[in-house]
């Protein structure tokens, strides 16, 4: 019998999520039944996403749970299969949840290909990368020469975004938490420029990062930063509403931004919101697109990792209080 | 000497706005020079959208001001053309204001077709229909089968927007202030349901007259109800912000809805602002399906009168209490 450790959602938060919300457990690992693949995990992503799952309020995530494994994208390595399409050993994607073990039915796996650290695709090549792919191109529609603004810049899905619009020819503006953030942003990842939210001269310092305006606003926050981001509008201009950061480490969210919809108006602004599961047909397409983009130099992933399973929910409520650089992954297994 | 009485801005609102913030004078009327023409107001167009323009904050009407003639579309006639494409006693559409004489370059004017009562190009064949029809159409999208929310739905845009989505073949649901004016939309414009927001049970009876949900919105009124609008979003719903009138009486504009951006991403929802001045191009067409569906009986054009220019005041004050039913219009001169 293999033991399996889980980290379970022990309590829900009542503000700020804490590592006491978890809690560990050992059971035995689950056997495959027929068709089904039993996988090893080797790395978890830690994702601001999964915080709204515990909310009370509806979320896509649905209602919240207590006793529950905790959810989340893992790279695992088949450790028993009862299906023919996969071998004992082949590394795959699935939503393996924090714990050491995991079965899935086969056609819910997604392959890893070779030639890349696998725990890649819990981020530009997962989740992450797809979700800034989709969101900043179908969305956000940027144009070369117009100016991008991406909040949560150097979030998981933020730095991968604003490297996108870079790609298309665009002015790429990052706004982020910490000075340190935004100074990599312009060095390593050649965003245009950066500002610090917490900056007492935000308003100010935004105002001349962006001299001609906000064409595209890729909104990963919600909350004060949308409603600043809002006033620097242009005519004609895009908000891809893909997350709200601001507002998920909390059980009171904050109303709407003022000037909505005042300014959506005045501006003819198009905010849309987006699910990246949407547009699961296109998944292949889009990996290989950014594979290339990485291969070529143009996309630089930043992966910021925690080592061990019992470090999940310190690398969660880290992440939450804006403490990661790029996609969070607690490494598991080699 | 022909006399020209003018309203003037004489104050800029507090808060509600009130008729002593206008007063009248009177003036020669003025002369036109070459290539323009003098126009005579038959009738002026009494449109929230202008309360906006007396606000301290940036709207697209620009910065507020007193002493000047208060803005407003008028039906005119040509009393004295400097300009060959005009003749004395010609009908035009034009930006008269709150007053008896303009002088309009002749490329301002818009030439009114017979066969209709002119007054009807301050509504369903002006900008209010042209709001209507572009704001629903090219906005909102509506498919047939779908469910079509209007706010402010027998305001002047409102109760056009609703029966251009009942034409497209939506089931359309409108929310106004006051139970007759809801039993008129039902029993004269053929909505399918209409809910009065000021109803104690009003969420209920929202929910109970939108049983699949809602799939565009048409917003005129921002606030609450469009709080209220957003829960009750269909995935891939759109909502065209086309007013905020429960935003415009006043010096203090609400924060925006709760649900902003968080419920746009969990439903994919789009939420365009739109100005009909960006489809000016297309203006003729418009107003062509315009005539022909009023000359069909599809389309009903309500409007709402007062008489004479020194109402226009109170005409507006009413209005923005929720007064009128259609295009509110004050008959100027026969």
């Amino acid at each position: 019998m293999t033991a399996n450790r889980q980290i379970l959602i022990h309590s829900l938060p009542e503000e700020k999520l804490s590592e006491a919300n978890y809690r560990m457990t050992e059971t035995a690992a689950p056997e495959p039944g027929a068709g089904q693949v039993l996988c090893r995990t080797l790395a978890i992503a830690i994702t601001a996403g999964t915080r709204a799952g515990l909310q009370g309020s509806a979320s896509y995530a649905g209602a919240p749970k207590t006793g529950i494994v905790m959810n989340g994208a893992t790279v695992s390595r088949v450790a028993n299969s009862r299906h023919d399409a996969f071998r004992e050993g082949d590394l795959v994607l699935c939503s393996g949840g924090w714990q050491d073990y995991s079965v899935h039915e086969a056609g819910q796996l997604t392959r890893v290909e070779p030639g890349v650290d696998p725990a890649h695709y819990l981020g530009a090549l997962g989740t992450n990368g797809l979700t800034a792919y989709f969101g900043m191109l179908e969305v956000g529609q940027p144009r070369s020469g117009e100016t991008v603004l991406v909040s949560a810049a150097a979030g998981s899905v933020g730095h991968l975004a604003g490297q996108i619009a870079r790609i298309q020819g665009c002015r790429v503006v990052g706004v982020a938490g910490a000075d340190d953030k935004c100074r990599a942003l312009v060095s390593e990842l050649r965003f245009d420029e950066a500002v610090n939210y917490r900056s007492p001269g935000y308003r100010t310092e935004f105002k001349a990062a962006c001299p001609k305006g906000v064409d595209v606003y890729f909104d990963n926050t919600g909350g004060d930063i949308l409603g600043t981001a809002l006033r620097g509008m242009n005519v004609g201009g895009r908000i891809a509403c893909c997350g709200v950061v601001s507002q998920y480490d909390t059980s009171h969210p904050e109303p709407g931004p003022r000037g909505v919809p005042g300014l959506l108006i005045n501006k003819r602004v198009r905010m849309q919101g987006f699910l990246v599961f949407d547009f699961l047909p296109r998944y292949d397409a889009a990996r290989r697109q950014l594979r290339a983009w990485m291969d070529s130099g143009d996309l630089i992933a930043w992966q910021d990792e925690y080592q061990g399973l019992q470090r999940a929910p310190a690398a969660f409520v880290d992440l939450l209080a804006g403490g990661n650089r790029g996609t969070r992954v607690v490494r598991v297994a080699d």
